[in-house]
C-alpha cells in the first residue's frame, strides 16, 4: 500500500497541459485551451511549468499580444479567458485505506495574481456545490491512488466548477484549518502519509486567513484584535513575498466582519 | 517592565513553605501545615523542594510514622489531610501591562500521584467559584508583578477553594487549551513574555485531556476516536513518566463521554 503523495499524479501537477488533460479525463470541466481559444481571443498564456503567485504569465488581448507572448515564455500554453462569479477551493485528504476528507469550499481572493485572503467556509455555498467538490478532489485523488493532502482551485462559473489548477500537498487556501477546522490540514497530511486514520473535517465557527504580503505587521496590533492567530513564518522581509498569516475566528458573520475591520485598521499601522 | 516571570515567584513555587506563607500572605486558604497539624494526626509529610508527581511524599497515620518519615525525608514539611469534594486547577496569564486572564477551572483526577485527566470546563462550576479562582490566581501573579502563565492546584473543599500548589509556567492540566480554548496555554505565555496582547481565554466547547503514562498507545487507534487529538513527547517509555497525552473534543457532554468511551477501548487495545 503506497503511504505518500502519489509520484505520477505530482508530476502532472508541475506540468500545466497535463493538469488540464488530467482534469478532462477525469470529466472536470476546465478553461479551454490551446487550440481551443481563438487565435484572436482575449487569452492568458502560461508557462507550462513553474510559474507560481501570478509569475509565468501574461495577458493577451489579440493575435499579436499572443504570438509575443508565445515567443516570450517557455513552454507555453494557451488558455482562455474563463468569467466566473468567484474563487473557490478546496482541501481534501486520503488516507492509504482510500478513506477521502474533505474541507468545506473555501472563498479565495486574489490580488496581484498573489491570494489575499480566504473565507471559511464559503458563503453561499449549498449541498449541491460541496458534493461537486468533494467528487472532483476525490477523483483527483484516486487517479492514481495518491495519499495525502490535495488543494484544487476552482472558479464559481454561474454556480458550476470549473478547475483551474491543483496542488497535491497542503495548501495557502487551508491555513484557516490550523484554528478553524477540527483537524488542521497539516495534522491530516501527517496522518495520512503515517498510514493513520483522517480527522474530522468540520469547520469550528467561521474563519478568515489573511496573508502577510512584502512586510511585516506590527504584532501587538494584530494581536489585540479579538479571535486574530499570528502566525509568522520567519522569512527575509520582500515585496510579493508571504511572509506569514494571520487567522481571524468567529462565531458569526457579524462578528467576523468586525474582527476583519479591527484587523485592516491593525495592519495598516 | 519586566517580562518575565518573577525569579521570586518561581523561588517560592520551589519550595513548599515559601509557598504555603506566600497564599496565606495574600489571604488565600491553605491546608493546616507543620505546628498546626495535631501530632497524632494523619498527615502527609513532604520534602520542601523537588518533588513531583507524587515523589518525595510520605502518608502518616500516628506520631511514629510521621516521626520516621520526618526523619527520612530532607527538609520536611508536614501538612495536614484536606478532605476535598475534588481537585480542579486555575491557568491565568498576566501581561506586561499588568492585564491578567484567566481559563475556566478545570477538573483533575489523579491516580498514584500523577495527573491522571482533566475536564475542561470543570462542570458544576457556578460564576461565585470562577470568580474565587481568578481572584487567587491574580494575586499570586500580582504578588511580584510577574508576566507570563500560572497555574494553582486547588482543592474544591465544600464550595470553597484550598489552594495546594502553584507552578509559575504552563501546566499539564492546561493541556486542553491548544485545541479546547480560543488560545492555548503555550501562545499566551509567548504572547506574555514578548509584551504582547494576551488572546481570549474562552473554551471552544468542551474537552478532556487524557495523560498517557508509562507506555505509549496505539496511535491509529487513537485517531480513529472523533475529536481526539494526540500530542507523542518523543519520550523514552518508562513506568510512570509522562509519554504524551490526547485530548478530546465535544460539542455536548452527551458526545464527550461517549468519546471518552471510545479513547478508553483505544488505551485498552
Amino acid at each position: 500500500v503506497p503511504v505518500r503523495p502519489s509520484p505520477e499524479l505530482v508530476a502532472v501537477s508541475q506540468d500545466r497541459l497535463a493538469e488540464k488533460r488530467l482534469f478532462r479525463s477525469l470529466g472536470i470541466a476546465t478553461a479551454p485551451f490551446d487550440d481551443e481559444v481563438r487565435p484572436d481571443a482575449a487569452a492568458i498564456v502560461k508557462t507550462r511549468r513553474g510559474g507560481y503567485d501570478g509569475r509565468g504569465q501574461v495577458r493577451t488581448h489579440d493575435a499579436a499580444s499572443r504570438a509575443a507572448a508565445l515567443a516570450e515564455l517557455p513552454e507555453p500554453i494557451v488558455e482562455g479567458v474563463v468569467t466566473f462569479r468567484r474563487e473557490l477551493s478546496v482541501i481534501a485528504a486520503r488516507a492509504s485505506d482510500g478513506t477521502v476528507v474533505t474541507y468545506p469550499l473555501v472563498a479565495n481572493h486574489h490580488g496581484g495574481g498573489i491570494l489575499r485572503r480566504s473565507l471559511a467556509p464559503a458563503p453561499d455555498v449549498g449541498p449541491q456545490m460541496q458534493d461537486e467538490a468533494v467528487s472532483i478532489a476525490r477523483r483527483v485523488l484516486e487517479r492514481f491512488g495518491s495519499v495525502g493532502v490535495v488543494a484544487v482551485e476552482l472558479f464559481d462559473v454561474g454556480g458550476r466548477l470549473v478547475a483551474n489548477e491543483f496542488a497535491p500537498r497542503v495548501h495557502n487556501s487551508g491555513h484557516w484549518t490550523i484554528e478553524g477546522a477540527e483537524t488542521s490540514q497539516f495534522e491530516q497530511h501527517v496522518r495520512a502519509v503515517l498510514g493513520l486514520p483522517l480527522g474530522s473535517c468540520a469547520a469550528r465557527g467561521l474563519s478568515a486567513m489573511v496573508n502577510l504580503i512584502g512586510t511585516e505587521p506590527d504584532a501587538a496590533a494584530v494581536l489585540a484584535v479579538p479571535g486574530a492567530h499570528l502566525h509568522r513564518y520567519g522569512k527575509a522581509p520582500r515585496p510579493g513575498r508571504k511572509l506569514g498569516h494571520v487567522t481571524v475566528t468567529a462565531e458569526s458573520p457579524e462578528q467576523l466582519v468586525d474582527r476583519l475591520a479591527k484587523l485592516d485598521v491593525a495592519l495598516a499601522t
